[in-house]
Parts: structure tokens; sequence; C-alpha cells
């Protein structure tokens, strides 16, 4: 699914259909799964979330150091010298750039304008992918409409020829599943307009805040359909459009993108390891993702899930007695436009994914921890639901027993590899996504913590149990479909 | 003063200095200076507040409309159209646009990225009236300093041949006083910066937000010092550029203004009234002002300034019983970069200024009101606690009797009309003044209605009682310096 757009975000909100646990807690009447010592310990890691801990420390070396990073460009290259010099300095084992290649797509001039009724300049970006504009631009009339269910009722004859502008608004909620239910537009908006005979498309940006920062973010084109120029508009520009489209006027716009694929550019997963003392060779998996959208600097997304992943282990790396098994932390290449780092890892790690005890990826931003969803094997419940209740003191003990972990580390289901998220408050997260604004003034400090300590407690549990989670059973390895 | 910034809001800040006069209330035994009728009137305005009024509608009208329209743009040409149409379908009376020259300032290419010690973008903006950079740009070492003084006391071999970075934080408070203690840096950095040997300056943005927006906004040079180019960064850039100033290496910048002073260009004050019963030569000022940086479409400075005077006096109009006065609305043009329209009404009115019984101003957004500023002679007190006391259900009786009114009718402060401002909640207001983000879906609707009944009730009651408020005071009829 080259320039695809497999967005955890979105798995994320089909997840949170799941039927919640109801209150998490050990049965009176049966033994605790978790021997009383490694509670101890585990809670202990639960108590640096209020003690403090380095993982905004990670979050700004990678940020300040590498900036802009999407796949190919010079800060993607900074980003992994920095990965692999960072995880040496801390002290992981068998750190590592595993290397691969990923799509190259470039951002070029963009413009936008309002030519009638009125002029206005309007602030649009190009969705990840996009085909470019011819240099002159496009210039049409605008068709809005109000998503892709009444795109696909419209006449061809009402479309041909015009610009589409589709006018989803996103709608603000806790965890962020809002945005799972607005982003088919930005995935598929492209090619359902052009199949109708439209020029270009225009989408409002997937995204709860009201500033002139458009929204980039992933988009694909189907085979056998004109691939037409996408482009989002900041919320106040769509807020434009629909009020001047209100006046019954007809309401023209020209846009230029000087977007451009450059095929592929070499980039890598960057690894490091925390060598586990019984069983090294059975593996949990912390994974992030180092790349960025690059018109801001990825502070959120997903700067934060490395310092997460990164602080998380490195505080397991400093316990008196190891885990059992081994901490393999991966920040992986290319999460953002195509997924290939995902991929190369499942692939070149086939045949130690037996091996894989259990993969969490962290990637919504610092927002405090609420609880975990996962999928594997039903007899994951009951240790679930004490690992749960070491996270009370976080406010982060409700259980969805059926996630999909992470984007990154979704191709590993396929192998039933456990696979673990720890779901976040991001009822905030998505007025930067994917824009200029996703800068590290926007780490909250102390939800990042609380996360570090969610995920380090998580970690130390399954590295340490005896019995590792049982894997996902066959009618659930499945890939999510988009 | 061409291309000099007297911003209300500055001058704002000073006259909160001011002591506030305590509870507002009549006197339990002195009788009502304000006529039981006309004080019922004016109870039915302020219930306008909560009823509802069309100054949204306005507000809307010339931000669609007209867009951006700084003086000598197209947008501004729109605007006036605009004023004047809207005005005479309203019914105005004596409906002109009085034609003046005034500064003609135009932004052009803007750049700007950190170049050591690693890359990043800056997101930067012009300062208004800043001359360009050379077109390769300034690259150069930045010295960081926290303020004007600071920067004074710097020795000039530690500044020559720098671009001096000015990172003083504006705080945010209720009523935006914190921007008048900040925009000393934007005013005056350019020629305190030049003064030392800085080839350019760089300051961080005068607003309470953290959004990749930098803040432009109006600054001046001194004679007999190099002119310099002048950007703000946005305060995320800023921030940025702190924390590489704390790692202790030299931190290198390259930026690129394009801007171009192209002389003077045409435009005008937009004016119609509601000629008063009685005393129609007396009259009553509410102004606002038309033009608007240009980044933005300048809803909330100062289309909703404009929304509120126009509709305040169309309620008025719309009484069974005229007021005594003439209620003149004035749309006043160029307040943002030279305060042309403001000198230009003073003086071309000159001759009827004596029979100008007051001028109130709005011009801080659609925050909700919080009570009176003003100017006026002693005896105008027992008036406006009366006023005030009326102002209550809207809670916005606080008094604040030492006032200057605003800026584009501070030229009127010479010859001793009555000065009056309505105070207003402005907690947010610079969170997107003068960047591309103060636009429409900004106005909180039910306080801009508030506002409205604000300023209706206060200019019925000054337009209708017999004797008009007094005069200023000769020793302090003064224009306030910058």
């Amino acid at each position: 699914m080259r320039g695809g757009t497999l967005r955890w975000t979105h798995i994320h909100a089909l997840a949170l259909t799941a039927l919640a646990l109801g209150e998490p807690a050990v049965a009176a009447d049966a033994p605790p799964v978790i021997p009383p010592e490694m509670r101890r310990t585990a809670e202990a890691l639960v108590d640096k979330a209020f003690v403090g801990t380095r993982a905004s420390e990670w979050v700004r070396g990678l940020v300040d150091t590498a900036g802009s990073r999407l796949s190919g460009s010079p800060g993607d290259k900074l980003a992994i010298e920095w990965g692999v010099a960072t995880l040496k300095r801390l002290g992981f084992a068998n750190v590592r750039a595993e290397k691969l290649m990923a799509p190259h797509w470039v951002r070029g001039v963009e413009t936008g304008e309002v030519v009638a009724p009125y002029p206005h300049k309007l602030f649009l970006t190009a969705l990840g992918g996009s085909v470019p504009t011819p240099e002159s631009g496009l210039d049409a009339e605008i068709l809005e409409v109000a998503n892709l269910e009444e795109l696909d009722a419209k006449k061809p004859e009402d479309v041909r020829g015009k610009i589409v502008f589709i006018n989803k608004r996103m709608q603000r909620t806790l965890d962020g599943t809002g945005y799972g239910k607005a982003a088919d537009v930005r995935h598929r908006g492209a090619s359902r307009a052009a199949k109708q005979g439209a020029i270009g498309v225009i989408i409002r940006s997937i995204g709860t805040d009201s500033n002139r920062t458009p929204h980039t973010g992933g988009m694909r084109y189907l085979d056998g359909i004109p691939k037409i120029p996408a482009a989002a508009v900041s919320n106040p520009d769509a807020d434009l459009l629909e009020r001047l489209g209100k006046e019954g006027k007809p309401v023209r716009v020209r846009f230029t993108l000087g977007c451009r694929d450059k095929g592929e550019a070499e980039t890598a997963n960057v690894i490091g390891e925390v060598p586990g003392r019984g069983s090294p060779k059975e593996i949990i998996v912390l994974g992030c993702h180092r790349d960025a959208w690059e018109l801001g600097t990825g502070a959120e997304d997903d700067a934060a899930g490395c310092g997460i992943v990164i602080e998380a282990a490195r505080l397991i790396a400093g316990l008196g007695s190891r885990p059992r098994r081994t901490i393999r932390v991966v920040l992986y290449a290319n999460e953002e436009n195509g997924l290939a780092g995902g991929r190369k890892y499942a692939a070149d790690h086939a045949a130690e994914l037996p091996l894989h005890a259990a993969a969490l990826e962290a990637d919504l931003g610092s927002g405090r921890p609420i609880g975990f969803s996962w999928n594997a094997g039903p007899s994951s419940i009951p240790l679930m639901k004490e690992i749960s209740s070491l996270l009370e003191p976080l406010g982060a003990s409700a259980l969805t027993p059926d996630g999909l972990g992470g984007a990154d580390i979704s191709p590993l289901v396929l192998s039933g590899v456990p696979l673990f998220s720890v779901r976040q408050e991001a009822s905030r997260y998505f007025d930067l996504h994917h824009t200029p604004n996703d800068t590290f003034d926007k780490i909250d400090i102390p939800s990042l913590d609380k996360m570090t300590a969610a995920v380090a407690a998580f970690a130390y549990v399954a590295a340490s149990m005896k019995e590792p989670f049982e894997k996902i059973p066959a009618e659930k390895r499945k890939l999510p479909e988009f």
C-alpha cells in the first residue's frame, strides 16, 4: 500500500467500538496472577509518574535535533543518527539502524485563493501523496458536499470540471475517536471526486482547531481513476467557503500544489534492547515512529511516543533485577506515508516473530493514559485486569479487550503476536496533528510521565511473567483494512 | 508619525493604571441625573443584549466582502464600498467616504530558518513598516536579549553584525493589559538594535497563543539610525530559539523579507449619521477602524468594533423618539499603520469639534464589556455612575475615570472632546491579534451583543441629556506619547 494511510489513530477508533470490561479488579476468590514481589516492582515503576521521568528529554532531543523529518528528508537522516546515538548513550544493547526503502514525497509551492464572489486568500496544504497541480494551478467553481456519501450521490454532470469541496467536520472527543469518523474524506476523497469528473478536491481539515494551519496527512489514489490534486483548507477557510456558498453565488477557487513523488529513499528503523535475563530471545517490542509530517516538528506525533518507550525501557533497565524477556525499543520509519518501517520489521524478523511475546506502540501524543486496549488470546484477561489495577493511581485502569496495537506493529497481527496499546486522552491532540503547530511546547510533561510509567509497568510485567500472553487466536489475525 | 504605531490597546494599558471608583451607584441623597423616561429607554437598549442584535451581520459583511484590507490594498477599497453601501442600506443619513492619503506598505516574500546548530524552518513575518532584507536575505548569528533594557546594556562589539532576538513574552490577562507591557519591543526594537550595530531584529510575537502564526503589527524607525529589517517569529519558534540558545552553541538564523514601502495611497473614512432632533449640530462620534492587518481578515480587529458601533447607532435610530444630538458613526481608515484616518478626521472637522459632545471607539474585539474608561471633566462622574449602573445586567459597571478613548479618536483630545471607551474582556484577543487567525469564526456573538447594547445605552444617554459632558480639562488635553 505505497503512499497509503494506515494511521493508528484511525485503527484506534475502530477498537473503541469494543465493549469495556467494567471495573478492573482482581477477583476476590482467585489467587493473584502477578507474584507479590513483581507487583511491588511494577508499583514502583508506576510511582515514577509522580516523581517525574526523563521522557521529555528524549522528546526534545528528537524534535530539536531532527525537526521536520518525513521519510527521505534531511531531517529523517538526522533522526536516525539521533536515535542511534541516544540509545547507545543511554546504555541500550544491540543498537542498530535497520535500513529499508520508503516512499519519498516532497511538498512544493502551495497557494490558494477564493477568486469569486470576493477575493480571499485560502490557507491550504497538499495532502500527503497528492499529485501536483499544473504550474498555473487549478481554477474552477467549487461544488460543496458534506461527505463522501453525498459526493457519490451527485450526478457526474454536476461534478464534471469542478473542484469538489468536502466539508466534513471532525468532532472533538476525549479520546480522539472523532478522527476515525472524519478521516475517510482525506483517505478516499480524491478518487471518489475524480470518479465523478472533478478536476481537484479540497477537504476541510481533519482537525479540531480553528487556526489557519491546514492539516496534512496521507491519502491514496485508487487504480484506474485519474489522479487529481488534493488539498486540505484550514477550518476557518472551510468556514469561509461554507458561508460564501450559502450566499448562493458561484464560489470560484484557484490553487497550486507543487508537490512531487520522488520515488523511494533509504531510511531505517532504529532499534535498541534491554536484554532479558532468563529468556533473552523472547521479545517485548515497545514501538513508536520516528518520522513525522514535515509541516511541524512532530513533537506530539510521534516524538512523544518515542520519548515514552525509550524512557520506559530505560527505567526497566535501571531496576535491580532485570525481567526475563528482552525489551526491544523500535523507533519505526515511515509510519506517516507508507508504513514501510512496520512492514519491513515484520518481514526481516519473521523468523523470530514466534518469540515475540508482546508488542505495544505509543502514537497518540503526550495525553494522559486512560487504560489498555489489546488483541491477544482470551486467557490474557485476568493478567490484564491485574496490570490495569496497577494503573489505578494514574486513573488509567479502563480495559478495552479488542485493540489493534498501533500502525507500525499492526503487521505482526498475522503472526499472532499479542498487540497492546495504552489508550490516551486526546481531546487537544487533533488541534495540532499534522500541522506546523505540532511543536515541543505542546508536550504535556506530567501526562507524558504518566504514560511512560504506564508503559513501563506493562512492559515490565509482560517481560517478567513466567507464562507469556496467549497468542492472538487465528480468527483475529487480520490486518486492518482501509 | 508616518508608519507609526499608535495602537489603542497600548493606550488602554496606560488607562488601567488609574484608580477605579469603587461601586458605581447613585448616591441615595442625590436626585437622579438621568430622567426616568430616558432611563427606561436606555434599559430597553441594554435588554437588546439578551434579545440578540444584528451586530454580527455587519461584522460578517465587512469580513467576507473585503477580507484582507490594509490601507491601499484592493480589500481597503472593497471595505470603503461595503461601508458606504451598508450604511446607506441601513438608512443612515449623510453617508459619505471622506477621502485621505495614508501610508501604503505591502508585505512580500517571507522566509526564515535556523541554519545552525540544527536546521529548522522558522515561521516569521515582517513587522508592519519594516524595510526589506537584501534579496538573498540576512544570515547571521543571533544575540538573544530579554528586553530593550538588556539590549541597551550590551556592548556594541557584542551586537555588531548580529541579528538581535528580543525574547520578551506577553502575559495573558483578563483585559489584555499584557499587550501594552510587551509591545515596546515591536515598536522600538529595530532602532534600538540598529543603534548597537545589529543588522536585523527578530522579536518573539506579541501574542498569547502557541501557534506557528507570528503576529505582525506596526513599528517605526528613529531618524538618524540605520533602518534594519524587523520580523516577529511565532511563539513556538521563539521557544525553539530559546532552547537552542541554552545549549550554548551559536545559533545562526537566515531570513528574507520582501516587503515594500509604496509611499501613500488614497483611502477614506466612511461616515454615516443618525441626525439628532433638538441639537443636530452637536455630535456623538461612535468610531471603529475599517482597515486591518492583511495576514488575516481583521474580524476581531476591528470588524467587531464596526459591527458594534453600526448596530448601536441603528438600534438608536429605531427608537420611537430620537435623541437630541446627532450620532455619527465613523469607520476610520488606516488605524493600523499610520492613524491617518483619525488625524484627517480631526483636521477636516476642526471647525465643528467644539460641538463634538463625546467620542467613543470600539477596538478590542468581541469580548464582553467590563465597564467604562473615559477622559472628561470631573462633573462627568455622577452621570457616568448612572450610565454604568444601567450596565449592571451586563456585568459591565466598573468605572475607570482616566481612559483615552481609542487610537482613532485620540487626536480629538486636543480639542477637549470627552473621550470614552467600553472596557472589554480580552483574555483570548491576543491569541489571534494581527495574525492569519483573526477570522469571523472567532467572533463571540453573545458578547458582541452585550458590547453593542452597552455602547447603544451610553450613546443614547450621551446624545439625549440636556447638558453635555464637561470638556476635558486643559491639563489633560495631551496626545498620548510613544
